[in-house]
């Protein structure tokens, strides 16, 4: 005896979602089952609304419920500094950390030939377009500390340096609380590569 | 900044299932928006339908699209003995077994006087029901070892006892491919308790 159809269907898309296997889906899919209080219907619209209300900004590509987003509407914001991140959750993940008050660029991916994507498959020309204007003085490509990500910084900055845009890019070193014994090697290699004078 | 609130919204209720915290909803949440397929539909649609679409067994309260379910409708199935589970998902574990074929009755929970939840609450009644039939040779009682499953089991047993119907618990011990030495103290305990002769 298997999953009645519709539970076996809930089962079958929740296993789609990254790091939930069959029986991570199937245990989700009962919770929501037994859950009373209206829980499927009020997930069920939400997911059904989700794709048509949530807009990516014309300019600097986050996600958005307004175009232009608030970010780059906001006139308190540095416009002379724009953060290159791969994807929106980036964006947002580096807005949360407070650190940064200048604007953004979601490349929407990263250089990966092996898996066919180009440059021309992502936000590069849009992002050159906005280094047009004087005011962007340097551009801090976050991209991820990956195989992916490093191309993709090395790429952007030999485009943008003949530009006259100054290209930094994020430090790669211990995180904070973390431990240097259980750092791997690479990280460490770069920590002391990158050590700052105190 | 915060996410745009379709996102939020859909963020806050993945958030409250079991297991996901809120990195983790948000990085759902991501995956859906990007997917490309129709996937947000199909799962909000698969959603609106789950709880309309699954009945329970008035028989023996497994989850089913008809009524008595498949299990309690096949001639091939042994209905001298009931397999008693907490929960429809506990039936569906012993079916993928392999090891049982006589029928099931699903409690619908376990007792836990600590929330509030007496043997009224669970499917008991129902359960002596069936048992009034002189086809019922044995109960198999299936629930969890924990603290409530067992109090489960030692009441059931005294009132199933008095119906000259014999009652049996599913073993306990070290899992197959376990280990002697990660296994807690109370299995092990178990273990040797319910020891067989080779």
């Amino acid at each position: 005896m298997a999953y009645p159809p519709a539970l076996a269907r809930v089962v079958e898309l929740l296993s789609k979602l990254p790091g939930i296997g069959e029986k991570t889906a199937a245990r989700l899919a009962f919770f929501i089952l037994r859950s009373e209080d209206g829980y499927p219907i009020h997930l069920s619209e939400a997911l059904a609304r989700l794709k048509s209300e949530t807009k990516h900004c014309s300019v600097c590509f986050a996600l958005t419920e307004t175009d232009p987003c608030k970010i780059c509407e906001d006139p308190r914001r540095d416009r002379s500094i724009i953060c290159v991140v791969e994807e929106a959750s980036d964006l947002l993940a580096v807005e949360r950390s407070h650190g940064f008050r200048g604007l953004y660029h979601v490349l929407e991916g990263s250089i990966s030939p092996l898996d066919g994507r180009g440059p021309e498959q992502l936000r590069v020309k849009e992002l050159l377009g906005r280094l047009q204007s004087d005011q962007v003085k340097e551009v801090i490509v976050a991209t991820n500390p990956s195989v992916e990500g490093e191309a993709t910084a090395v790429y952007l900055a030999r485009l943008i340096k003949p530009l006259a845009v100054r290209v930094s890019r994020i430090a790669h070193g211990i995180p904070v609380g973390g431990n240097l014994e259980y750092a791997d090697q690479v990280t460490l290699g770069r920590a002391i590569e990158g050590r700052r004078e105190l």
